[in-house]
């Protein structure tokens, strides 16, 4: 296991490099009379290339030039604010919300943000800069607003105190009916374990179930409550926890066009239009256990018609998402439901019993993890 | 400290009577050849009382008669069914979510629901009417569908096994920067604490500030992370805490109509349409640590403008909530929020540093609980 205070430590430098040569840049520009300027990445969806091999939505290559005149001098003295506030934050062992950075902002004088959609975008900018240097969000001190995603299962956490350095051990299968909360920032834990693999499960109705009758126990497994789209924490969880235990994920998601193109895709490829951390925080190896449009008919399961919502978004899709595009079954599969007009949720298989889940759909489904789809 | 699995039983005879006596008196009406009929409570803010000394939002005296004729049998049925569910879940000592349920029904061969509204509509009046036995919605085994709630501080939480028995130990002072996540079910649950009190928080954000910097160790206290609008399994947690071990409850949420009316009033004492269960589930006992109107004023907060469906939301409950009609102080500050045409959120408070609200407003604040609004 990686010492988790080292390796924070050498984060810390990277970063701090990272923020000390844009700044001596600007400055040596300046020096030289000439204006200052900062580049950053396009953020979106035109600006992002999908290589399966990769695994994830990459940032393109297309940048923008932000260069200080009289129009843009105030966003320019706020980047560089920010980018203080994050060398800040690295010294003094803490870290802000994007709220927090706003509200941190009333003391720049002229340079405060007046609205925090404003403050909100100059963060992800400065994120997709310093993304290029691999430095993540998480490295610059920056953490979500919300935590979210539970635990349970064959899992210990190592959680390293950021005052006192002092090591906590979570043991993931001691929460009985409960489970253990994913802080919003998960850099520095560290895991052991014995699990065969990670199930990602999208309601927090089936991971009740789940985790109440300890099928993390009976599967060797560990379970992580997504609650609908998973949050960055939940993701780069999943994502640490999968690399270094080298875990295979299994997504357990309602099967329709939301749970399959933004659910799913989002837990293993990322989104467009934050293409920049994607490669942080996506997880690539992540395959799709169920429910599929197949399941539908081979389970017999209780369907809802699809809405046109549902309709537009599988076709939007099959005609604009690098993902579908080049993953030939995952095409297939989303036709196969276009066609079939219909969506089941992953509780409809409590038609054949509360825990006809537990005891027949999950081990069946499992004894041929080579047939999820990608 | 209460044997929690003799309570079960407790409970458990207690549900079983109130089914089988439902069932006996439609039973001993068919023998009778009369018409069987069920009664159930009118579930509407038009029917509920709220006595500041109960301190909850109490279903009113109104009543449903639902006769079974041509047009009733299939809902009557159901009906039945669903009662035959329950204790079918209280034999074989498991739970059902409301998806879960509407599924299984899918078995009812003619009774079964066409829609998940049926079912759910069902199931709030079968709570209903039981909840007049003081039989709640979980010990008939139905369970909301989303957990949520994360806990952290001086508390160690005892959770018996559903099937083995074996109680688990959760101390909720060991989980680093992460915390424990409030299961679905609380009903089984016992606590053990020195903490001086419960402090229920609204963000994600805050909570994670005051987690990483072990504020509950500083205060002596119990971290609730709520989320916004606290799941009906996050205040039956917080409510059972606080009778069990005599704890005050103060809410620290933001200072805007929606935190006020919704988040913080829910919490105390329930809301309007969900009036049968809030006997169970609401927290009485609470009080409003902050943010208040006034704090905007004492600590110059950074503000936004109310926007108008705020402004809609605070003249609404000055007129039509039985709660700020009753409470005095509540409705003067409402207010003064209205006349000021402003609102703050808690992270506001990092105006003055990252951890003023460690270093200043709680310690100023926690002096006199006796101030706060009630």
């Amino acid at each position: 296991m990686k010492n988790p205070s080292l390796q924070k430590k050498k984060h810390d430098a990277v970063t701090l490099k990272a923020i000390r040569e844009s700044a001596a840049e600007i400055h040596s520009r300046i020096e030289r009379k000439s204006k200052p300027e900062l580049r950053y990445p396009i953020r979106g969806l035109a600006n992002v290339r999908y290589d399966a091999k990769e695994g994830y939505f990459e940032l393109g290559r297309a940048k923008a030039v932000r260069t200080m005149t009289v129009n843009t001098v105030k966003t320019f003295a706020q980047t560089l604010k920010m980018m203080a506030l994050s060398k800040e934050l690295i010294a003094t062992n803490d870290f802000a919300t994007k709220r927090d950075a706003y509200y941190q902002s009333k003391n720049w004088e002229e340079a405060k943000f007046d609205a925090q959609e404003e403050s909100d975008t100059l963060m992800d900018d400065i994120e997709a800069m310093f993304s290029v240097h691999e430095v993540s969000r998480e490295q610059l001190r920056f953490i979500p607003d919300e935590h979210g995603g539970a635990v349970a299962g064959s899992l210990v956490v190592y959680d390293t105190d950021l005052e006192t350095g002092k090591v906590e051990k979570i043991d993931c299968t001691r929460f009985g009916s409960g489970a253990y909360s994913i802080p919003s920032l998960v850099e520095h834990l560290t895991f052991e374990t014995k699990a065969d693999f990670i199930l990602c499960i999208e309601t927090g109705g089936m991971f009740q179930r789940l985790q109440s009758h300890k099928y993390w126990q009976k599967a060797n497994c560990i379970l992580i409550s997504m609650a609908g789209v998973p949050t960055r924490a939940c993701r780069r969880f999943v994502r640490r926890l999968s690399d270094q235990c080298k875990l295979p994920v299994y997504a357990f998601v309602d099967c329709d066009p939301y749970g399959i193109s933004n659910i799913y895709r989002t837990l293993k490829v990322g989104s467009g239009n934050a293409a920049h951390i994607n490669q942080f925080i996506c997880v690539p190896q992540a395959s799709f256990l169920g429910v599929t449009p197949q399941d539908i008919v081979a389970y017999k399961l209780p369907t809802h018609p699809l809405k046109d919502v549902d309709i537009k978004r599988a076709k939007d899709a099959l005609k604009n998402d690098p993902f579908f595009k080049i993953h030939k079954p995952w095409a297939q599969a989303l036709e196969q439901l276009v066609k079939m007009g219909v969506r089941a949720e992953q509780q409809a298989l409590a038609k054949w019993g509360l825990n006809y889940v537990i005891e027949e759909y999950l081990p069946r489904k499992l004894k041929d993890p080579a047939r999820f789809l990608p």
